[in-house]
């Protein structure tokens, strides 16, 4: 049999293996450790390595990219070697960048639609206006309402501020004045555009697009003449003291002075984030002249001040979808006092400004292609459709997908737990720590992991039932009833052991079943499969984190090829963005919104069924997921015939 | 000679006296006092008493009205016996009725022109909306504004606070709200109508009219659905505390915090008149829901925040003549704070608002004769025309007629004496104070009689010059120089003589100098003679106050014939009432200020030629004051040919 001469990079290291040798086999023999957490079964990419020679064939190259591919990425376990090679063994910060791109694919293409100024509700020009003499003594209002009208603008409202500064506005601008009008963002005929700045040198116009998500609020600032993103940041929603859901939120708003704590809580947050933006860019929250805001529709509501209890009383009813701009005056945001605040539309209770901007900014407004877009937070939002029609609906998963209701849950942060690989003989768990240190607790990503590990390695069965035979002291009874030991307590930062109980797992499923039969009731309900579905938008927090193949193994996302998944990043904010710089997305927006039919799973009859048949790991039809069926019967040695209840 | 009873009530004594005597020789016979405070030359009007039997015949009549004339009332000094006769003496508030009745004639009469509710710009109806339910799941904001759409308002802006409680109150009134609707008071176009309140049962449309003036702050409650005016109330200006005309007070606007402060004086003002409104009629400020504005330039000024700087600095510019309305809360005026406050236009830095509303008021829109209509206060303002041309302009007559920059000046309250006739041989003065009490100072409508009448009696000369050679000890070298003693130190309160100085009447010539020559020049400039004005018209405070007669003696009022003349009382008050009230109103008040030819006095050379010519009592040429010319003349044995200089 022919050997292969395989060089081992950076070590330099140098061994011959007989042809049809795997890469890890070569890497152990020249004692170099790549670690194998799934067990060598090429589920986790972690043994990725960089070759370089064409010997090697891939027996399969999961979770790789195309440019991973064609940079020579494979995985050590799942890569034969049949010629001489060159083997790089990435540093672990590569690896990492290699694992995160599945999640993130997509978030760097996404078209960023810069329309020229012109284009934009805000408009800065300057204004040449004759001097008042005793032959031309109009008074100060006259002269400049004549000159905006000569300049084609009308009408035109003066706001009491600017006009108790325009009579020395113009006399320092020398009747030469730049002014700032905004007329209304949303395009609304019949109001007038309103004068929110004069100034004796041209102005830098800048905006700020805000999401403001159950959890996390994240703002977006940008400069509206040159298109240019100043900075980007976020920051935990305030609120989140005051309860975790948007159901609990209500609950706090109905609450003697609730809904103003709620309000200011939300303020505090974004303050920060403008004190943040100021110690980044040198740039006066006074100074942000224009804001437009996306959410769902109990965070815009929140924010505007309205109450939102009849958003959870049947029949589910916000008190506005599409609120008017309001000055941030009114709304005690502390940009500038006349900026107005353009709160996008939304579709329902369950459906708000966060879908419709995120949907837009998805390019859901221009596509052929059969799209399924979500975005998955507390709630998960779905759209389905295409240029021609779009279908929404609201599912509430609960907070399970962000590390809340489960025992040892958590948020994304320092000592979450984020990933989890199960070796799938010894069933001992490999986990990744953001930040690196020890753990503390799952967040929502890892508990998907780890479910999905849980179920392929036959930890649990298809029902979300512990396997406590295995012979491995990870799986074990516990107070809350059965668990799987993630971590001993000697290997966390609280000294307590960190699992995932019976109750967790039932939690998941609930929450993973209820977006699946959204999924499914939204296809069903215009005669639609899944399976014929060209592209799956992930958007939100939840695609940052989560990983697709794990949300296919669970039965989470629908099992679709791999490339009709693109994740997003925060379309939300996006789309606010796309909207604070342009009229044409704005309106855009607004179509969507027009345009998307709501279906109110509550009453939609199919919808129970629907759900109660997505309990199962994967689900109660596993040949609606084949690329699972075939792992898990491949592992379990199971008759897919007689899988199916 | 024939020989006549006369019946005196109500003592009930009789006299016989023979043909041909007076009605005072005849008291005096009876041993009844009559005063007779101008020496019985039938100026004063004080010896009024009513007859009742047909021997008599009048002699002069001058100072009562036809209506008092058809009661028989006649002056005793000017009245011949010519039989039988009874005699009443009025009691003296008759008789200060009486005396009253030429200063007010007319006040009572101003046309009210309510227009029926439909006619407004606050428009209260009630709506009938859809219930929700799961079938029509439209959001609040989305039911309501389609039901204003079915009922023909559009376009509709919702202010934030209307939206914030959409969904209770939608739901208190099960979905058949009362809206109160503000549609632009202005009538601009393109400028949406807002909702300002949504009710259960209808609300009663109150709305308030306020006039700044200078000295005093005027207020008038109107129900706008009946048009009944339920109270009008004054109060001086708290601003008086921080300088007692325009010009001091625009100094002190520009001092640091100076406009902010006068902002809260004015309102501080309002909220005493609001408070005193509702004690009167239960009417909580909250429930007004609309309000106009009329008041100087400054005032308005003032009263919005703009800084009023400029008014004062050539070329005499405003901020702004026609302000917007804006919210009351955003004046901080303690009304509905959604409430509109309408300001109505002004025509420069010196023809206010009071001016246009008070020339509607006065009819200046809709009469064919030629019309001069004044409002003099601390400044005059003049309007001359008809229906198809006006002119306007203002002079600075600074504060003499307003009982300021005179030495024992004061304003017209407890204590001023408001009248004085001087007898013309003993040159003792008789004088009415206001109260009844002791004398503290000579109010406005004072110095213009006590001037008259020392003229009329030739105490001073035509310059304004005292005649020290007299042998009267009233007349004497005071402190000030030259003076007439009014009141000696033990008749008045402070135990101080009051007088009239040299200082003082120049003072009062050179203010009536500047108002009269503001009427030649104004009538110059359109070619008219002031003898053909038809009717002259006079409203704000001075009109209250001021006596017809002695005014035109002094050469303030043109020499027209009596009748001409009419009190009108607050026409600026009225004027904003009747815009409260009437849609065509507001636009009349517009058209006023649209039309009106702006004079600026400062700017035109022959203003100084009439300001001189006008220096004189009454007038260079005499003969443009033919009835003061007849007295003056018989009364001083003068020349008449000799007198023109």
């Amino acid at each position: 049999m022919a050997s292969h001469r395989v060089t081992l990079l950076p070590d330099g290291k140098t061994v011959e293996v007989p042809t049809g040798s795997l890469v890890v086999e070569a890497t152990r023999l020249a004692g170099i450790e790549v670690a194998q957490p799934c067990g060598g079964q090429g589920r986790c990419g972690r043994c990725s390595v960089q070759l370089d020679g064409g010997g090697f064939r891939r027996r399969s190259a999961l979770r790789l990219s195309g440019a991973d591919l064609d940079a020579g990425y494979a995985l050590a376990c799942q890569t034969v070697i049949e010629g001489d090679l060159q083997v790089t063994i990435p540093p672990p910060e590569t690896l990492s960048r290699l694992l995160v791109t599945d999640r993130v694919a997509g978030a760097e293409a996404l078209p960023f639609r810069y329309e020229p100024a012109a284009m934009q509700s805000l408009r800065v020009f300057q204004l040449t206006l004759p001097e008042p003499s005793l032959q031309d003594n109009r008074d100060d209002l006259a002269r400049f309402l004549a000159g905006l009208t000569d300049a084609g603008h009308l009408p035109i409202e003066i706001p009491l501020p600017v006009l108790r500064r325009l009579g020395s506005d113009l006399r320092q601008a020398e009747w030469r004045p730049w002014v700032v009008l905004q007329e209304d963002p949303a395009g609304r005929r019949g109001f007038p555009a309103q004068v929110i700045e004069l100034t004796t040198t041209p102005p830098r116009p800048l905006g700020l697009a805000i999401d403001i998500g159950t959890t996390t609020v994240s703002v977006q600032l940008v400069d509206l003449h040159t298109g240019e993103t100043l900075t980007t940041t976020g920051e935990y929603n305030d609120q989140i003291a005051r309860g975790e859901d948007v159901i609990s939120r209500i609950v706090y708003a109905g609450k003697d002075g609730g809904l103003a704590e709620l309000g200011q809580l939300v303020r505090r947050t974004l303050q920060t984030l403008l004190e943040r933006i100021r110690r980044r860019t040198g740039v006066e929250s006074s100074q942000i002249l224009k804001v437009t805001v996306a959410g769902n529709t109990t965070m815009t509501h929140l924010f505007l001040g309205l109450p939102p209890e009849s958003i959870r009383l049947t029949p589910y009813l916000p008190t506005a979808n599409r609120p008017a701009a309001y000055r941030a005056a009114e709304l005690d945001l502390p940009v500038h006092p006349l900026a107005s605040v353009d709160v996008l539309p939304g579709v329902a209770s369950y459906v708000g400004a966060d879908i419709t901007g995120g949907a837009y900014s998805a390019g859901l407004a221009e596509t052929g292609d059969l799209t399924l877009f979500i975005d998955v937070g507390t709630n998960g939002e779905i759209v389905l459709g295409n240029q021609d029609w779009l279908v929404t609906c609201a599912c509430s998963a609960g907070p399970a997908f962000e590390g809340a209701g489960v025992v040892d849950g958590m948020r994304a942060t320092e000592g979450a737990i984020e990933e989890v690989w199960i070796h799938s003989e010894t069933f001992e768990p490999t986990i990744r720590v953001v930040g690196g240190g020890r753990p503390r607790g799952l967040c929502g990503s890892a508990l998907i992991s780890l479910l999905a590990e849980l179920f392929v390695t036959g930890v649990v069965d298809r029902g979300g039932n512990f396997k406590l035979d295995l012979g491995t002291p990870r799986l074990r009874q516990g107070e809350h009833g059965p668990e799987y030991v993630v971590a001993w307590p000697d290997e966390t930062t609280t000294g307590r052991a960190i699992s995932l109980t019976k109750v967790d797992v039932d939690n998941l499923l609930r929450a993973k079943a209820a977006i699946y039969a959204g999924f499914s009731v939204l296809a069903a309900g215009v005669g639609v499969d899944l399976a014929d579905v060209q592209q799956v938008l992930i958007g939100g927090a939840f695609g940052k984190y989560i990983n697709v193949e794990k949300a296919v193994q669970v039965g989470l996302l629908p099992d679709l090829p791999w490339e009709r998944f693109r994740f997003l990043g925060n379309t939300s904010l996006h789309g606010a963005a796309l909207a604070l710089l342009s009229r044409r997305a704005r309106q855009a927006i607004d179509d969507i919104a027009s345009r998307m039919t709501y279906v109110e799973l509550s009453a939609d009859n199919s919808f129970y069924d629907a759900f109660t048949a997505a309990l199962f790991l994967p689900h109660t039809e596993i040949r609606r997921f084949p690329s699972v069926a075939d792992i898990w019967a491949r592992d379990n040695g199971a008759d897919l015939d007689r899988l199916d209840r």
